[in-house]
């Protein structure tokens, strides 16, 4: 599953790059420092509401679209978490078995 | 405008009522204190990433649906928001500047 602050550190970040903004643009704007905006941009760093609040107003983007937008990314995340286990084999294919495909394990393969 | 983490709690908090669940009950399922879950449901605590992620486990609701309840919350405050600017008169009724209304403002009202 993926993790709150990355999907929305991407979702900033895409917000910021499509208009073309630096992170010192969007820093100064937010009156955050560069340093934190870059590490919320890399989900290194919690945002706190407020801070969140300040990025979003300094990118001119609305709370409920960027929510909206994390939201989106959980879904086909959630949808595609639901959907991977019911197709594991219970048996492995015979093929990945055989002596000419060695090394290969469909479990591996898909994580 | 709202704060995120008002709206997080509240939300939160509605899901584990809708299901007649304590917070005893989900903070011991979601393990997290007692004390900390109260926290983030009423808005006094920024919750991680990670614990979000317990806390809508505990309650087995997805996280995208968590993030699209407060993103609709966003909607309709941004909403709001958006039209009472254009609603403020730019001048005052007749009638409240009359003796018969002393004291009445339009704009300490609406605030």
């Amino acid at each position: 599953m993926p993790i709150l602050r990355n999907e929305l550190g991407d979702v900033l970040r895409g917000a910021r790059l499509t208009q073309g903004k630096t992170l010192r643009d969007v820093s100064s704007d937010a009156r955050v420092s560069l340093g934190y905006l870059s590490e919320v941009e890399r989900g290194q760093k919690e945002a706190s509401s407020e801070l969140l609040a300040s990025i979003c107003d300094a990118l001119d983007v609305p709370m409920s679209e960027v929510l909206r937008d994390v939201a989106d990314r959980f879904t086909v995340a959630e949808a595609l978490a639901a959907a991977v286990v019911p197709i594991i084999p219970d048996t492995v294919p015979e093929y990945f078995g055989s002596p000419r495909r060695p090394g290969v394990s469909l479990l591996a393969a898909r994580r």
